[in-house]
């Protein structure tokens, strides 16, 4: 799967996904990340990228001709692929969207910074605006990372352990059960009796409980989801 | 500021605040990171910091002690430091929640990898669970970066222009208007005429009718709470 960044910070891209199972990843040739940087497009002498506000305000804005051009050399060959914006005004990212998106082979993220993108190139090249969250961040950068991430360990090999991916929080609706490993004793608290006992389905029913009751304490509007769908 | 990171992967706190605002607010030092090597604290020979689960189950669990003693080395001289687990548990993080940690002085960041972190130590030292969003991520890395770049915008002197950080998306509830730059007209599309007419008071107005049209169309969930809210 190839990841085309489209950003001013393109260090911040490299930097992030150096590391750990995504430096792996990348090394083994399951995923590769191309940062472009928007700047090396501008068609200005001093390679400027933005400009002020029109209706005046606070802080600056990207303009349309550079975000457009970085974006123009990726798709030039005629190739169809999913643009994605960065940003607070999208739909807020689930891990039903990155299981979408894992299944596409290329996916082009649109870093915005400072006060946002002239509207009239985001209307043009953009397919879907994402948000992973309501906060606000300084650009787009950290946010396009974590797709990268997120939708990476979902392709398979990326994870050293296929089935690893298939029993965290959210992959049944519920949040994850309580881990403990060695020792058994620590600070005067043990491990509960039962994760002890050898017994597989006891394991499996008591891990499966523990899911349920903190999902429905942790988070309840997860826990009418779970209810509604009908899962158990 | 002082943002404490406890982590398996420090290089990925370094490399990813190395940056834009962060670099420019840590090297005036309006904001501090303190990232520390969990395995620095294995009590091991072969500095291990994690072992297989007990009752079983795919991939493996962080051990408390690394964890608690690297923890403990912050707060050993009797300061009270709140302490931040990142984690798909816990309550998701807000733009709220956010001004709330930016009125620390300090903040400890726990970041799990792997199968999570032994529940133990976690009921031991953490104050506060918190979710970057319902997706699944490698590790705890990105969403305390995350979290340091969210807050750290909130410190007075960090961004350049004070007011920037007042006009953003979710601040008033909404969603943010769409921003035009140079030049009037690209691509045939012109900027919308009202932006150009110097009337300060009919900018305001079409500019908040954008951010409301907006916020209704795009997250229906964000308009109910703003009509609730009666701030309009």
């Amino acid at each position: 799967m190839k990841f085309h960044v489209l950003t001013l910070f393109p260090e911040m891209i490299g930097g992030a996904v150096d590391h750990s199972i995504l430096k792996r990843a990348a090394d083994s040739g399951l995923i590769e990340i191309n940062a472009i940087n928007i700047r090396d497009y501008s068609a200005d002498k001093h390679k400027s990228v933005d400009d002020y506000p029109y209706g005046g305000g606070a802080g600056m804005v990207m303009q349309a001709q550079p975000v457009y051009d970085s974006w123009e050399s990726i798709v030039s060959e005629g190739k169809k692929i999913k643009t994605i914006y960065l940003t607070p005004q999208g739909q807020t990212l689930t891990q039903d969207k990155v299981k979408e998106l894992s299944e596409e082979e290329e996916l082009i993220l649109l870093c915005g910074h400072y006060e946002g993108i002239d509207e009239r190139v985001l209307e043009e090249i953009v397919d879907e605006e994402i948000s992973v969250g309501d906060y606000v961040l300084t650009g787009g950068e950290l946010p396009a990372v974590m797709i990268i991430d997120a939708v990476s360990r979902l392709i398979p090999g990326v994870l050293h352990n296929d089935t690893s991916a298939g029993t965290e929080s959210f992959e049944n609706g519920l949040l994850e059960y309580p881990q403990y490993t060695r020792p058994e004793t620590w600070h005067e608290k043990t491990v509960p009796k039962i994760l002890l006992s050898g017994d597989h389905k006891k394991v499996d029913e008591w891990r499966e409980e523990q899911s349920i009751e903190r999902t429905k304490n942790k988070r309840p509007d997860l826990y009418d989801e779970y209810i509604k769908s009908g899962i158990q």
